[in-house]
This record gives C-alpha cells, sequence and structure tokens, in this order.
C-alpha cells in the first residue's frame, strides 16, 4: 500500500493524522482534544459506542444492543419487537454477558516483543513470542491494575501493549424498534439513502450505582451540513490493506469462496427454521440478521476482490515495493516468504474452516469450556493466543451469561454444521467420524444438544469453576462431543501458528522497514479491533447518475414506507404512523461522509471539530464494502444517525423526555 | 431483432400485440376498447397527451406544454416560473403555433407505392416515391377532408396512410410551477424514485368554442397498484431496433460523437448566456433545459451502444438471419447494400450535420421560410419531403405563431453554432465561408441578427405569404443568409435521399421479408413519431442493490427537498411548503413499468385494463436509456405521473377545484 489518500485511514490515537488534517481542513486536534475523545470511546461487546452523560449512559447502535435486547426477550415480552424504555434507574435492566472497556493508555514494547523471539525455528519462535505477550500483558496488569492486551500493529512491525478498564455491568436503558434500528431489513442494509434509527442507550453500572464517567460527549444541537469536517472513534474490526497479492489471491480464490458457502447455507437453515412459527422466526432473528448482515458485507468484499483493476493496483504496488528491496546477505525475499506460508494455510483451509465447534452455538459453548479448562492448565509459551491470560476474564463473562439456548434452533444449526462438514471434508474425515459415528447429522445433533444441560448457566458455571477435573469427569454429550474435537482444532491451531502466522509477522515486518523506507512513517496499521480515529468530511456523491443527498430526514422514512405500501420490510410500528403529524419532518436522520470505517465501528460516536457528538456511525454503502482491501472516497460513504433525529424520536414518538434531556444534556 | 419479449413493443393500433396480452396477461382488447383509447390520444406539438373529459380538456406533460409557457412568459410574468391556472375559460390562453392532433383512421397502401417505385436508378426511384407519396396524400386528403401523411413502417415494407383531424387552437388551462413540472432539474432527470408533477391541462378549442370530443378517458380513480396490467397510448418518435449492424456501427463511431459533441457545446453556450443575468437565464430556460434533457438521452443511449454485449446480441442476431438469406439470381446481399450506403452517409456525416440553419433559431426560421417558398413550387417528384403538401400546414402554423425571440440569445447561439462550423469543417468549406465571409462567427451573427426583423411575427407572414418572390426581393440579412446556404443544404439533402435513404429502404424490405419468414408477422415496427399501443405491468426493480418501490408519494418529494437543504434544483415554491400539511403525504406521485417507451411518449395516457386514465408517462429511467436499441424489462422502467397526485395537488395546494372536478370526472 502506498501513502494515504484524502481523509483515508483507522489511525492510533498515538499517531494521529495530524498533516492530513492541517493539509485538507486546518485543523489540528490538541492532546487534551484527542485525550477527550478517546476516554470518550468505549468498546461495547463486538461493536463501540461513547458516553454521552455525566451518569455513565452509553451511546450505540440498536444493532450493537442487540444481543442483549435478544436475550432479554421472550414470547410474550418481546424487547426485539417492540423495543424498550426504562423510566427509570430501577427499570434499567442488566445486559447477560455483554462488557464494555476504555482505552486508558498505550505503551509501545515493539523492542521487547522482538528481543524475545530470537529462534529461527518457527515453533520456537511461536512459543518466545506466545510467553513474551503474556509475560508483558501480566506485568502491566499487575502494575497498572487495568486489563492489558497486546496489540499487534503493521502486520507485525510494532507491539503496542493497550491498557483497559473494563466494566461488566451494562444495563440497557432504551431501544426502538427493531424496525426503526433497522428499517427496510436486509434488503436497505448498506443501502443509501437510508432512514433508519440504528441507536440504543446503555448506562455502566459499578457496584450497583451508575458511574460518574469524568469525560463525556457533549451533543452538538446545530449537527453537521454538507462538507464538515467530523471524526470518528472506534474499533474498526479487521482491514487486509496490507497484505500481499498471494494473500489477496489466497482470500479470493479459497477464503471467501469457503465463507460464503457457509454462510449461504447457515442463511438457509436459518430461514427454514424462522419458517416453521412466529416464535421460531423470533428465536432465529438475531442470528438470521447478523447472518445476513455479514453475507452482504462479505459479498462486497469479495466483489472487490474480484475487481481485476483492484488486483491490478496491488500488483503495481507490490512490484514498486520490491524494487526497494536490497536483500542482506541469506535473507529470503519477504513476499516469498510469505507466500510459502499462505500456500500452507491453503493446504489446511478447509479443515482449519470446518473443524470446530459452530460459532455462536451451544456446542461452541461446550467447546469453549473444554479448551478453557486446558487451556489454562498450560504453560504461557504453548497456549494458544486466544486463551491468554488477560483474555480469560472476558470469556468467563460471556460463558457465564444468562442468556437464552433455544434447543430446536441449536439442532437445527448444529446439523446444517454438520452437514457442511459431511461436504466439504467428506465423510470419512476424523472430524466428521467424530462427532457423526454413523449416524446422520440430524439425528447426532438431536441426541447431543437434546442430552445436553449446558443450556443452563448453572451447569456452565459449575464446569468453568471445576476446571480440568470437572471437565474430564462431564457425562454432558455436548462436552464429551467437545473433548472428542479438542484435539483435533488444537492441533490445527498449532499448525496455522507455527507455519503460516509466525513467518508472516517476521516477513510482515520486513516489509515494513522496506515500505517506511519508501513512504515514511507517516501511515497507520491495519485495523486490529482495538481503537482507532477516523477523519472525513460530511459529503453526498454521484450514484452513476444518481445524486445522494449528505442526509436523510423523517420525511424520507415515511416516503419508503408509503412506497412499498407499508409492506415488511418497510413496515411502521403504529405508534410511529400515529405520531406522524407530530415530528418535523424535515429532521435529519441520516448522514453520510468520507470517514474511513469497517465492521466494528459500529456504534461509533461522530464529533466535530469542537469534539461534539453529531452522531454515531451504523454502516456503510455498498460502494465501501471493498474498504477492506483499499479506501476510497469517490462513491464509497460510512452512513450515521444523525443526534438530532434520536432527539426527536425520544421527545415525539416516545415520550422519553428526562432520558432526552440528559441526552442533550438540556 | 429476433421476436418481441415479454412487455415488448411499440405496436400500431391495428395490429396490437394480442398473442402477448393474452399469453401474458390473460387479457385481450376489444375493438371498441382500442378505438376509444385511440381516439382518446392525441399528438401535442412533440408530444403525446389525450382527452380527459368531454368539454375538450386535455392532459399532457408539463414539459410538453414549456414552448407554450415559454410564449406566453414576459420577465414580469413569468409562467414558467409561477405556473398558470385559468379560473375561467374567458383566462385560458392561446398556445402560439402548438398544434393538436388525432388519429381517426389508417390505409394500408404499401402495394401502391411499391407498385409506383419502378426504376433501378437511385435517383429516379427518390423521385418515383416522392411523386408517390405525395400523389396519395393529397387524395386521401381530399377525398376525407382529414390530413393524411404517409407512415413508413418497418424500414420500407409498409407503406400506411395515417389520417388525422387536426386542432390549431390550443389553450392553456393549468400549468404548475416549473420547479415541481422538473423537480430535481439536471440531476434528478431520467432518474427513479422521482417526484416530478410533470403534468399540463390544456384545452381544445374551435371556432372560439372548446370541442366536445365523442371520446375521452375517464379518469381511474383507484390509481395502478404493483403488478397491475397499464397500456401508454402515444407517439415515441424513433427506435433503432431494426437497424443493420453496419448502422448501428456507424451510429456509435460518426453519428454519436458528432451529435454528442455539438450538444455539449450548445450547453456551454447556454450556460454561459444565463449566467449573464437572471433575466438571461429565463430567456434561455426552455432551450437550456431540452438541451440537457436531450444529452442527457443521448449520452444514455450512446452508453449502451458501446456496450460490446448489445453490439455482440445485434451480431449475433443478424448472423442468424443472413443464414436464412436465399438470393435470387443478380440479388445483392441487403445487408451489404445498406452496408455501402452506409458508407456515404459516413462520408457526408459532418457536412451534413453542420450545414444548415441551427436548430430551433431565428435564423432556423429564415431557412424555413425561404425553403418553403422554393420547395413548394417545385413539382412533388423533386421536392425535398419535409415540404411535401401534407406537411406545409404545420410548417406554416408554426412560422405564424407570435412567440418571442430574444436578438441576445440568438446571437450568442448562432456564434457558437458557426465556431462549430468552422470547427467541424474548417475556414474553408463552402458553407463557412459563405455564412461568416472574413468575420469572426460573433460579428457575422451581430450583423445578422441584429439587422433581421424576422422576430416580428408580421414579418414572417409577410414573407411566407408573399412566396417565392417575396423571398427573393428580401434585403433581410437572415432572409438572404438563409438564400446563400439554401442550395448548399438542398443538394446534401438530396444526395442523402438519392445515394443513402432509397437503397436502404429497398434493402430494408428485403430484410423484412426474410425477418417475417423466420419470426412470422406478429411483430412491431420501429418507432416514427406516429401513434403506438405499448402494454407492461406496475413494478418496482432491484437497481444494482438498491430495491426501488413501484411509486414514489409527496412525503418523498418533501424528504428530497430537506435533504439537500432546499437548495436548487431541490427547492420548493413558497405554497408547497406551506401546504405540506394540508397534503396527504402518502399520495403516490409517480410510478414505474415496464411500458415500451421513447422520446415521443411524453404526456401518453396510461391507463389500466378498463381503458381508464391512471397516470401519464414523462420520463424512462436511466437503466432504460438503450431502448433505442434493445427492450430489456430487468431494469428499464418507464416513469408515469399517477393520476391522484394531480387531484390531491389540484385540490390542496393550487385550489383549482372546478378543474379537479373536471379531470376527475366529480
Amino acid at each position: 500500500m502506498g501513502p494515504a489518500g484524502a481523509d483515508e485511514g483507522v489511525w492510533t490515537f498515538d499517531s494521529p493524522p495530524a498533516k492530513a488534517l492541517q493539509s485538507g481542513y486546518g485543523f489540528t486536534p490538541s492532546a487534551e482534544w484527542l485525550d477527550a475523545l478517546r476516554l470518550s470511546a468505549v468498546r461495547l461487546g463486538g461493536g463501540s459506542g461513547s458516553f454521552v452523560s455525566a451518569n455513565g449512559l452509553v451511546l450505540s447502535n440498536h444493532h450493537v444492543a442487540m444481543g442483549c435486547l435478544h436475550a432479554l426477550s421472550t414470547a410474550p415480552d418481546d424487547l426485539v419487537r417492540n423495543g424498550f424504555y426504562a423510566r427509570t434507574r430501577a427499570e434499567e435492566r442488566p445486559c447477560p454477558g455483554l462488557d464494555l472497556r476504555r482505552l486508558e493508555s498505550t505503551e509501545d514494547v515493539t523492542g521487547k516483543v522482538h528481543a524475545a523471539v530470537k529462534s529461527n525455528d518457527d515453533a520456537l519462535a511461536t512459543a518466545q513470542r506466545n510467553a513474551a505477550i503474556a509475560a508483558l500483558e501480566n506485568e502491566c496488569g499487575e502494575k497498572t491494575g487495568l486489563r492489558c492486551e497486546m496489540v499487534t500493529l503493521y502486520r507485525g512491525a510494532a507491539y503496542h501493549l493497550y491498557r483497559y478498564r473494563i466494566w461488566n455491568d451494562i444495563r440497557l436503558v432504551f431501544a426502538p424498534e427493531a424496525r426503526l434500528g433497522a428499517f427496510g431489513g436486509d434488503p436497505d442494509n448498506f443501502v443509501f439513502p437510508r432512514f433508519n434509527l440504528d441507536f440504543s442507550l446503555l448506562r455502566v453500572y459499578e457496584k450497583g450505582e451508575a458511574i460518574k464517567p469524568a469525560h463525556f460527549l457533549k451533543w452538538a444541537k446545530t449537527g453537521v451540513k454538507d462538507g464538515d469536517l467530523v471524526f470518528a472513534a472506534g474499533h474498526p474490526g479487521s482491514t487486509d490493506r496490507l497484505v500481499t497479492v498471494a494473500q489477496l489471491a489466497y482470500d479470493r480464490d479459497i477464503r471467501y469462496p469457503l465463507m460464503l458457502a457457509s454462510a449461504n447455507r447457515a442463511r438457509k437453515v436459518l430461514q427454514e427454521y424462522s419458517a416453521r412459527s412466529p416464535e421460531s422466526a423470533r428465536r432465529a432473528a438475531e442470528i438470521l440478521v447478523s447472518t445476513e448482515n455479514w453475507l452482504k458485507a462479505t459479498s462486497g468484499a469479495y466483489k472487490a476482490l474480484r475487481e481485476p483493476e483492484l488486483m491490478a493496483a496491488k500488483t503495481d504496488e507490490e512490484a514498486r515495493l520490491r524494487k526497494s528491496f536490497v536483500p542482506v546477505a541469506g535473507q529470503t525475499d519477504p513476499w516469498v516468504k510469505i507466500e510459502m506460508a499462505t500456500g500452507k494455510r491453503a493446504r489446511d483451509a478447509k479443515s482449519h474452516w470446518a473443524v470446530g465447534y459452530g460459532f455462536q452455538t451451544l456446542f461452541g459453548a461446550g467447546g469453549q469450556i473444554v479448551e478453557l479448562a486446558n487451556e489454562t492448565a498450560l504453560a504461557a509459551a504453548d497456549r494458544l493466543p486466544e486463551y491468554r491470560a488477560s483474555r480469560v476474564p472476558l470469556i468467563v463473562h460471556r460463558l457465564s451469561a444468562d442468556r437464552p439456548y433455544y434447543k430446536d434452533l441449536e439442532i437445527a444449526r448444529l446439523t446444517g454444521i454438520w452437514q457442511e462438514a459431511i461436504d466439504v471434508l467428506g465423510k470419512d474425515d476424523p472430524f466428521v467420524v467424530r462427532v457423526l459415528g454413523n449416524r446422520t447429522p440430524l439425528a447426532a445433533a438431536t441426541a447431543a444438544v437434546e442430552g445436553s444441560q449446558l443450556d443452563q448457566v448453572a451447569e456452565r458455571r459449575k464446569l468453568i469453576d471445576g476446571g480440568q477435573a470437572a471437565v474430564m469427569a462431564s457425562t454432558d454429550p455436548l462436552i464429551v462431543l467437545a473433548r472428542d474435537v479438542y484435539p483435533l482444532r488444537r492441533q490445527l491451531e498449532k499448525r496455522y501458528e507455527v507455519e503460516v502466522e509466525t513467518p508472516t509477522l517476521q516477513a510482515g515486518d520486513e516489509l515494513e522497514k522496506i515500505r517506511f523506507g519508501l513512504y515514511g512513517t507517516d501511515a497507520y496499521p491495519d485495523a486490529t479491533f482495538s481503537l482507532r480515529l477516523s477523519f472525513g468530511k460530511v459529503s453526498g456523491y454521484d450514484a452513476d447518475g444518481m445524486l445522494m443527498p449528505y442526509q436523510t430526514n423523517y420525511a424520507g422514512l415515511y416516503a419508503r414506507n408509503f412506497a412499498f405500501a407499508g409492506k415488511p420490510p418497510f413496515d411502521l410500528p403504529a405508534r410511529w404512523l400515529e405520531k406522524q403529524r407530530d415530528l418535523d419532518l424535515a429532521t435529519p436522520l441520516n448522514f453520510v461522509s468520507t470517514l474511513d470505517i469497517i465492521g466494528g465501528n459500529s456504534g461509533s460516536p461522530v464529533v466535530d471539530r469542537n469534539g461534539e457528538l453529531v452522531g454515531l456511525i451504523f454502516d456503510g454503502n455498498l460502494e465501501g464494502l471493498g474498504g477492506r482491501y483499499a479506501y476510497t472516497d469517490r462513491k464509497a460513504r460510512a452512513i450515521s444517525v444523525d443526534g438530532r433525529a434520536i432527539v426527536e424520536a425520544l421527545t415525539k414518538v416516545y415520550g422519553a423526555i428526562p432520558l432526552a434531556a440528559e441526552f442533550s444534556g438540556r
């Protein structure tokens, strides 16, 4: 990748895009400005959010709070469908398994990690790296009392310790109906013009009291207008802008086809399950929506990956970089190193994909319990990195959440996952043989799920607390099965670490040195689900002849509802139809900007030059789905909920006057 | 072209798409149904319209009435900008130069024309055809008292006499503000979702009284819904679906580049002129809007023409047809014949384009006066076809219209046109030398226009009435110049007729015989600006990921106004902002259908199975601009104003209650 273009980048807060901001916008953020934004931004489960009041009120997306809403819902009291509003603090409801973190400080420990990894043997180097990272994290945690996590930046060229303050008592305060949170459903997802009230409000508690954060974002009542400079502070999950052409080709030819076929299967399974009854549809709603969302996003990235222009541009960039590579005696070309490692990755791709417990399934919980017990018994050097000491508390917190599992849904999903394993790996594959024996996927899944008590939180807690002994003694069929699968999965994970990750990190370090030499250090690292700063401007665009405005409004919400004659997913709840005439229809609802974002940025606060809150990110447009590989500001846009829409809705539709006052600081 | 696909075709009323309607929709229009629609449909100047009341009320587009609005406007009383509403019959204002026609009957005279054209010599054959057509038209006119015009169908395989009833006293009754008639201006032109109230109401008078047409369309109060079968009766101007690959290549490589470059120049000239003052902008508004419209439509057709897929499909079709060609002894391959004729067309393309008087200019009026005097003095066989006796009344009617010419605008336009001639033909070209002498385009245009009195209708009438003698004696500089240009233009026109048109018509006749042999006669001819029937269904579509509804509504109009913060061309007149709360925002405004339409269809009534009026065509979408060459129902859509929007606006915004009652039959 060449130097960053205008408005490009997911920058770390300790290395903000000062040059680009000054030259593009005549703006230089002060250290205080940056600190205030950083300390107001939070990570919330798998998404982002921000403190917006002195009483610990947190703003995020409806879809980030979706797991909580789903966990708190029952058939007669469906918070997903109906929304939720706690009129008093006492009515605010704890979100099971949700956690929130704030980045307190960071420390560059690159030298220490690199110094520790001495061996030329990949297996030894892997162990050395794991041990060094764990030691640094643990030492930092003991010293600061914070949760310290290592973040690998610039594909192995830098290692930073990120120190977090963590809260685990997060309570739901307000959520609109799902139809408002995701108006237009899957058809409108990633589409603009858009009309989504994709926000929720939560509150952070500590020892039973709402916290009083020192920093929170003040709402900018005047909002944004066309051309305004804006910033987002959030947690972009993962980009691949620095990867080599060999890695891109692997994604295009192997990884994406595998992932997309799998997600298409999963969607079909969930759709068929949902069609059984309205209650089935309710049970599957959260996972179906997130599967559809993932599919649409990933299909867009895959499409971008297959554009010959993208690959040609990446090939050109790589050729330019390779020209400036002068090998030290005996040094292997780092691109060749990565290509070799990627070849090994390709060899194991199918097994690595199919061997496991199933993402976000009950069996997945069982697998985590088995792995947690076994891995934490190992020395730091030998553990799978996902079970490093710093990561254990979050795993335990999530496994201990009292959330509903629906056995009929679990059986349907596991049946689909195991049928996929047969189709991908063949019926004689050791994994398939272990999970199925000579049964059909449906018979095996039914037996394992029906006989399991893992859906009870007390049972999960008992096993977690009992450690290796309890796990070994358990006769719960999902635990028994997970014990069988664990060695297979561990072997594949370790092989990946040693044969793919370690040489790729080493080569990445070399590549970055070449890149820094060519373009200087005014660059940003690929996204790593850690806190980043994006900047850009509010801006409409020309979508192949259709002029897209920089914002939408409530009139547009009703227009789309009317245009489809109120048919789902364009229906509106009765109170929204009743309150139409009370609303100021010109109120801005969503706006678009050139902010560089990606999945994980959902819920990121969007602030103006003054550091005041103007809205929150909830999506990107279809034209931006190639952002995983390359940024463009021509038609790619981030989509935000406008803060004015939130205040208008709270006030005029929901009668949540005190909450509107707390949010808006009035 | 192969057989027509679903919903495809611009069918003549004497050969309706009975098979496709029965198989696709289980509907067979009766003769009465067809007659009632045909006799309600009218051609109005360059567009289409329909009778909608027993008192001669005619519905058409705002943009079809634009010429009238512009002609009736003055700086202090700008009907284009402010709209118009005649509260009484006495206030209804005659539209200068506007004419309206209704198709009374048709007659197939193919045999007579073919029998008359006997010669193998192209020049002689041309004269024979011209004479035969003129004779048939004249004879028909004398016999029926109607205006009879020959229509060449199936590129020369059929000749039909079309018998029209003509009215010349057409009065303006109602027009909304131009901002409503063309909301979103050029950016939104051809775009969907769309929010245009592109309608006007006029009334037909005869001997000072409103006529009482025997047939008119009754308004269908319930409107359309998704999937409804609809029909349009209108005057599609010109399609090229039957042309050969050689002709397509000529369009793509020569004709379109020439036309588009010219229109881009013209737009620039008009924009610069408009920027001089608000009054300049008002003066140029009509021609600028129509230039922009033409440019956008033609750019879309040109884009379609350059798609390799289109040319490949056309090449395949042609290869299929050529396989079934069995030459009679000595017969030249008709495709080769057309290719040779097209080669000659290419030779003269630049001169044929640049040599003339300027479309819709004051000089153009002078040119027409000179040609009218000279051509009508010739025998039918020798005249340029555009001056056939049947066509003279319309030319005289338009030249005699008391419409404003603005000399500063005429100078600016003529300067641009002559500069283009220098650039295209070179400064030594005979045409350039004749119009410029040794002056600059600006000096020559200024002298000619300033010294002319042709802007006075009395002066034009005097010359028309005085015939050849008056034209020869005139010292009006534009007439003097036109007399110089006329021989050059005539020579090019005649050469085109003899060397291109005649062999192409002959070959076309042969090609159609081959095509009928292969596909049968259940086909429709290319559009010829004569009355046609289209059918299709109301249907939204998927525009590359964005789900387009089948209709829009008033909420969407306000949404787009708000989204662009009311900036032009998304501003709304004050009364529209004031009346927002009075309107039912769910009222359908525009709807899309698979109707096969093209320029000239503007204003076509859209009716349902009952033959009742549901709306009127005003545009197609961007995806349909390739319709000149091939129809598709995947994303191409015709866009109509919904009749319910008209009634709602007349009633709630304009207070035009009696007019709403007349329109809606209540």
